[in-house]
């Protein structure tokens, strides 16, 4: 899958993001990549769920995947910081 | 699979959830299930990871869902909320 298709989620509003999605599968994406980070992998799950649920009832989810982000470390001589990650795949 | 075998994500820290999960897989269960819903949704994916990654490498992540869970509204006559959920099932 391309990455062109991939919504990389960030703080703002829900809906934003939803509608980011609605657009890829309008354009005539088969497939898009809902991704996130820390604290915004609970946002992914919501942005998922509405677009399947409110907008999409085809749209299905194909997988998702967790892992870890290794941070450099902010000052020099720190330790690196890991961040969990999602990617919720959806597919129509 | 036994609901017996299943962890639920709340609002302390990641370790105490990290320990309980490995509490269970050294009691002989098979499979640990991971489940949060809202804001711990993160938190239930920090908690695979680190379990996966630090402590027992031969666990795997056999499956994931997200769903919805209607909460009933706090006020009589107000709407209901939905929330996102997500269970992480680890085998190994």
């Amino acid at each position: 899958m391309s990455d062109s298709n991939a919504v990389l989620i960030g703080k703002k509003p829900v809906m934003n993001y939803v509608l980011a999605c609605i657009t890829l599968f309008h354009g005539g994406a088969k497939e898009v990549s809902i991704k996130a980070r820390g604290r915004s992998i609970g946002r992914a799950v919501d942005v998922a769920e509405v677009v399947r649920r409110k907008f999409l009832p085809d749209a299905k989810v194909k997988r998702i995947d967790i892992g870890t982000d290794q941070l450099d470390p902010r000052e020099e001589g720190g330790q690196p910081t890991n961040v969990s990650t999602v990617e919720i795949v959806l597919e129509r």
